[in-house]
């Protein structure tokens, strides 16, 4: 049966051969012209995820080589190592005999973890979400691009985060706030990847923005998220000479943390 | 002409192929059996650096296989893209036929590297390292087990970290201080990921030590560091049923961000 949610019908894919899968990249996860990178590695974690025998990624990372079209994409499926906690595999995507992103990615299984618990972190402070206000997806964008991706999701700005939308840069590199699909696609491991990349950059509330292309993402996915919201929140804090890294916390609404991120970055000006 | 420091005798490579370099696992990096996985990457990264037409390595990722042995080893390395300011790279590291370790890098140029800079961040609080007492290589190990690598490095370690080495453990799985390679070998980035593995853990102020294997660790090298001593700070915020992450921030004399890292891990009982 068909899922009825947007992100599985946008990033499914379809075996094409051996260890060969083909999605499609819609325009419906893009910044301007270019397509999300959590979104884009969507789709190759749906290839890889049908070729390991353990149900979750553990931790991921995608190098991104250049900007994917809105049109169907290979995925070639690698299975390094197969054991008996975790397994690993590697995806190349292409397009046009051209490799688009390079994805490894370490697959494991959050139901029969086992050890030691130690928590020495806070959830990020952040009122209820019925609290805060709804982020209009058909506001302001910062740097002028048509944002499709927002209309995906349903945010719930954190207070003093996002001040770029009202036109007040708050001066502080961190954006946060509640996040939930915007059709009601339930939360689950295969998508906190996307999730990680999907608040606008941290980086915007500290300089005029632009363009901000992901080199790298490395995902941790540390745990199955609890029904319900997400509570975000990322952080620049070293932007040297143009490049910078962004790192993300992604907890559940039981107060657990599921996925850690970060990934670098280049900030340019926004393409005419 | 040979280096007359130990890293450089100790990961060099040797041509063996179209694309194939051979080096050898010295046991002069290992935690009780095991060789440091940041070690083991640099073998990579000496394999790689000569393929690629960019100096500096820019994001390194290491997915940890399998332990390597104390042995030549095999490193295969693939360019995947080879563009105007970046070059991505894949390496397998292969003994006896298996495969130990999975390497992706994205390297660039920090001498070139032009943009704006915003630092929203203060280096580690410590005292200049002549005024901290010099960590013992031959004192008392967390787990038991005899650390080879403690003696290729110089540790000035932070007040109130490394209680564990004292008797004292501090609760806060925390870890930082001065460091240097022993020998006086100076910092380049190439030797960045292997100092950003090369403390104790930091998990081991907070709970009984044992073996802390990585499943995946990635650098970013942020900077060129100035001569003299860095400046490192290690945390681990969430040991989740004995997985952890560990992040990690590297500075230089100067005062400037070399490397961030982050790796996942398992807390594991020291092995008999």
């Amino acid at each position: 049966m068909e899922s009825p949610y947007e992100i599985d019908a946008d990033a499914t894919v379809r075996r094409a051969g051996d260890h060969l899968w083909r999605g499609e990249v819609s325009d419906r996860w893009s910044i301007g012209p270019y397509p999300n990178g959590g979104y884009v590695l969507t789709i190759a974690l749906n290839a890889i995820r049908q070729e390991v025998p353990h149900p979750d990624p553990f931790s991921v990372t995608a190098h991104y080589l250049s900007p994917p079209q809105h049109a169907p994409i290979d995925v070639e499926v690698e299975v390094i190592r197969s054991g008996r906690a975790h397994s690993t595999a590697m995806a190349r995507m292409l397009q046009d005999g051209r490799e688009r992103v390079r994805v490894l990615a370490n697959y494991g299984d959050h139901s029969q973890s086992q050890g030691p618990t130690i928590v020495q972190a806070e959830p990020p402070p952040m009122p209820p979400p019925e609290e805060l206000p709804v982020s209009d997806p058909t506001g302001p964008s910062p740097n002028g691009l048509v944002i499709a991706i927002r209309e995906r999701f349903e945010i719930r700005p954190a207070p003093g985060t996002m001040g770029w939308a009202r036109g007040e840069r708050t001066g502080r590199a961190e954006v946060g706030g509640w996040l939930r699909f915007a059709d009601g696609r339930p939360m689950d491991t295969h998508v906190l990847p996307l999730v990680a990349d999907s608040m606008p950059p941290a980086i915007f509330d500290a300089t005029a923005g632009g363009w901000v292309p992901t080199l790298e993402l490395t995902v941790h996915v540390r745990a199955r998220p609890a029904p319900g919201w997400l509570r975000c929140w990322f952080r620049t804090r070293f932007l040297v000479d143009g490049y910078l890294e962004e790192d993300g916390e992604v907890w559940d609404e039981r107060g657990h943390l599921v996925a850690l991120s970060r990934q670098l970055a280049r900030l340019n000006p926004a393409p005419a």
